[in-house]
C-alpha cells in the first residue's frame, strides 16, 4: 500500500492566542496531504477532475485525535495511506509526527463524485479499478 | 441542559472550487459555537481564562460527519450542548441545521488545561463544580 | 451613497499568539462586507453571478490601515461604501469600528470579470449603469 | 541586501469558487515569507520573541496589487527582501512569481513591539542595529 509523506512547516498564523497549532488548521493540511497522495500515485487533483469529469471527493466523515500540541516554527510530517476503497468511497489515515513523536492522528471517508447532468446536484461516482490500482504495491 | 444557538452566513471564501464550505471552516465555526456556549452560559472565554488561570479548553479529539454541502449565501443555524462532564474534560455536541435538514453533526472532547508552574507544558485541570453547574438547567 | 454595516464577534482562532487578529483574517472580513454590500443593494452575489453570467469581483489591488488591534470576544462593526465606478472596475472603502474608533481602514479594488467564450480565461466586463444605480441614494 | 525565496504549493482549500486562490490567502503566505525571511537571516521569529522580549512585529500597513491569478495545483515562489528600516519599523517587499511571471506584488510596514511593563498594551521598540545587519549583505 502506498504511503506518502509531506512536511510542514507550522508558521505563526497557524497558531492561536494559546501559542499552539489551532485545530481547524490540522483538517485543512490533512485534506492537503490527501490531494498530496493522489499526486504522489501520478494523478493530481486537477487532473483527477478533467480524465474523470469529478466535481471532487468531498467528505463524508472525518475525525481527528490530538496527542501532542505543535508550534509555530516548528517542522511536521504527515504519512497518509488509503487502508480500503468502497465501491465509491475511500478511506484515508493521516499520522502527523513531530520528529518521532506521533502528534495527530485523522481519519476521513470521502467519495468520488459528479456532477448531475440535470440539476446542480452531485451524486457518487463508482471509483474505477485502474484508480484503486494506483495506490496498491 | 443548556443548549445555545448561533447563525453562521456562509461566505464567498469559505467555499473551495466545488463551490461548497471548505469542511475545515465547519470546525472552525463548531470552536466558535463552543465558546459562544461558554458565553451564553455566562463565561464568555476571556472571562474563563482570567478567572480560573486556564491556557483553553484544546481539543483532544474530534469528529464530524456531512449530510448536506452548503453554499456561500446560505444562513446555516448551529445548535451546541455539553452532554457530558468529566473530571477535567468534557463533551460537546453541534448541530448544524439548514432550514429544518440536519446538515452537519460535529462532536468535540475537550479538556480545561492550566499551565504548569514551572516549564512551559500545560496540565489538566478539574472543572469546578460551578462551572458545570452553568450548563444544566 | 450606499452604506451598509456589518457586525463581526472576533473568534479565539482569529488570533494569533500575540493574542490579536491575525491581520489577513481582517482582509476576508472585508471580503464578506464587499458581497454584504451587494447584497444590502438588492443584489447577492449568487444573483449577481447568475444573472449578468460573471464570474465574480476579483481584486486588482487592496490595502489595510491597522490604528487599533483586536481581540477575541470582542464585537466590532464594518462600515461599506463604493465611492467609484469605472467601466469595469469600482473601488470600496472599508471602516473597521471599535466602538467609536477607527480601527482599521481597509480599500480595494476590484473589477467585474466574466469566463471568456473560449479559453479558460477571464475577462473585464463593463459594468451596466442598473447595477451602479444600486449604490447610489 | 538579503533576498529569502520559498516555494508555497497552493491547495484546493487555497481556491475560492471562482476556482482562483482567495486572496486573503496571499497575505497569509507573505506573512509566513516574512517570518522565513528572518530565519534565513539567523533569527527565527521565535528566537527573535525571546532573545529581545518582543511580542512580534504587528502590521502597520499592507497592500497588495494582484496581476495574475493562480489555481490550486500549481507552484508559486515568493521572494522576499526587507528594502528599509526606520527606527522601530520596517518594509518588507514580496513578489510572488508564477515561473517567470509576477503573479502578485505585496508591501507590509511592520514595527517592533514589546509588551508595556505595565497594564496591557504594547509599545514600539528601537530596531537593535545587530538585527538590522543581519539583513544587509
Amino acid at each position: 500500500m502506498l504511503v506518502s509523506r509531506r512536511d510542514v512547516e507550522i508558521s505563526w498564523g497557524d497558531c492561536d492566542p494559546a501559542d499552539i497549532v489551532y485545530f481547524p488548521n490540522y483538517f485543512r493540511w490533512f485534506d492537503t496531504s490527501t490531494s498530496h497522495h493522489f499526486a504522489t500515485a501520478g494523478l493530481p487533483k486537477r487532473e483527477l477532475i478533467r480524465r474523470y469529469n469529478v466535481v471532487g471527493f468531498p467528505m463524508v466523515d472525518t475525525s481527528a485525535k490530538f496527542h501532542v500540541p505543535s508550534k509555530h516554527g516548528e517542522m511536521v510530517t504527515i504519512e497518509t495511506r488509503f487502508p480500503r476503497f468502497g465501491r465509491s468511497s475511500f478511506d484515508v489515515e493521516h499520522r502527523l509526527l513531530r520528529g518521532e513523536t506521533l502528534a495527530v492522528e485523522g481519519f476521513e471517508k470521502r467519495v468520488l463524485v459528479q456532477k448531475k447532468e440535470m440539476g446542480d446536484g452531485m451524486r457518487s461516482f463508482a471509483i474505477p479499478q485502474e484508480i484503486i490500482a494506483l495506490f496498491s504495491d
